[in-house]
């Protein structure tokens, strides 16, 4: 999602607590935030609907939420703060950047960080605009460097052209697709796969599953 | 498609100066049956309106259809013989051979093959079937020794279950996706790919494409 500005984006950002405005500040050091096992990071969180819901089920998982956009962010946070309410709970353990996923790399530690998340990224259909797709081989290197031995990035996407050159991507650099479906929602109604957990839909999915298929992709270096 | 037999297959087959009965015998001088810069084999073909076309197309090419049982192969050799007589010409370049295609082996030489193209091959969906998918790792062992260095597969189905398998087929044996796409017809339809020649559609391919996209991807070793 690209949003320019919102009203007031600097002060909702500074007043919440789950807003990290010096992340590199924590470089290495992010566990220490809490008593977490693991740490998740879900790149262009949008709404943030899926990283309150994944934060949500697992208390022991660090979630960091990464949105390049101060107004995105600012207005995710204001969202996730309803979220709460509603389910009368604080979500310690979600924190949210806002930051360009190239300076991960100054942000966390070589295998600091046990899954990625890349829901609905753009598509930034141009060629000449590959290089911000979140799956091109500048954020591959970088997603490599943080994340954990064996640890996977699950990408989905409605968007096909995306999809297509994600997966001539993992395949050009020799990265290994631990799942993939064509039609996820499909599966999940044919109950052809077995998850953990449910599909947690992002606002995106859930309004734009009904014009056509959504694609899902797991893997890893 | 499969079928078991069809009256005077036999016979049809003998008749007809397209059907080799003993491929073996020509293994490492199929070229000497004509002048022929290349040859491209068609693994399962139906009716035979895809590797008909292809020949009527490219004269220096040998085409050979290769298809497992006996009645297809016949309804196929008739069905190309009307084919023929429509165009008013006849097709010396295919040759149609009825062998079960794990003997491919035997009846090219290492790297005798330009090309193969799988066309909406049998899904097998039971994973106890995996063995007999046209795409599972020991046809692509086959593919491997009688393909010249270099030379591709093109593959093309609408079922959803043998495309993702044979994505992540080809991503376990990292061989190389040369093209790929999710919608072939509407990436046709928005003129979203540069062919060399039209698509040709086999029968199959005429009906089904209504009820879903057809996927294709073009691999290597």
């Amino acid at each position: 999602m690209r949003q320019r500005n919102v009203k007031n984006q600097d002060e909702i950002l500074k007043s919440s607590e789950k807003y990290i405005d010096k992340p590199d500040s924590l470089k290495g050091n992010w566990k220490s935030l809490g008593k977490y096992k693991k740490i998740e990071l879900e790149i262009g969180i949008g709404k943030g609907a899926f990283i309150s819901e994944k934060a949500r089920i697992h208390k022991d998982i660090l979630f960091i939420g990464v949105e390049l956009s101060k107004g995105v962010t600012s207005l995710a946070i204001k969202k996730i703060q309803r979220f709460e309410d509603e389910i009368n709970e604080k979500l310690n353990n979600l924190k949210i950047i806002s930051i360009n996923a190239l300076e991960l790399i100054d942000i966390f530690y070589e295998q600091e960080i046990d899954k990625i998340y890349l829901n609905f990224s753009d598509p930034w259909p141009k060629s000449r605009h590959e290089k911000r797709r979140l799956t091109s081989d500048n954020f591959l290197k970088i997603y490599k460097e943080i994340l954990k031995k064996d640890s996977v990035i699950e990408m989905k996407t409605d968007n096909r052209y995306l999809f297509e050159y994600t997966i001539k991507n993992i395949n050009k650099n020799k990265m290994e697709i631990e799942y993939i479906t064509l039609d996820l929602h499909k599966d999940i109604e044919d109950q052809k796969i077995k998850q953990q957990e449910p599909n947690i839909l992002t606002e995106y999915e859930e309004k734009f599953s009904k014009y056509g298929p959504i694609y899902k992709v797991i893997f890893k270096f």
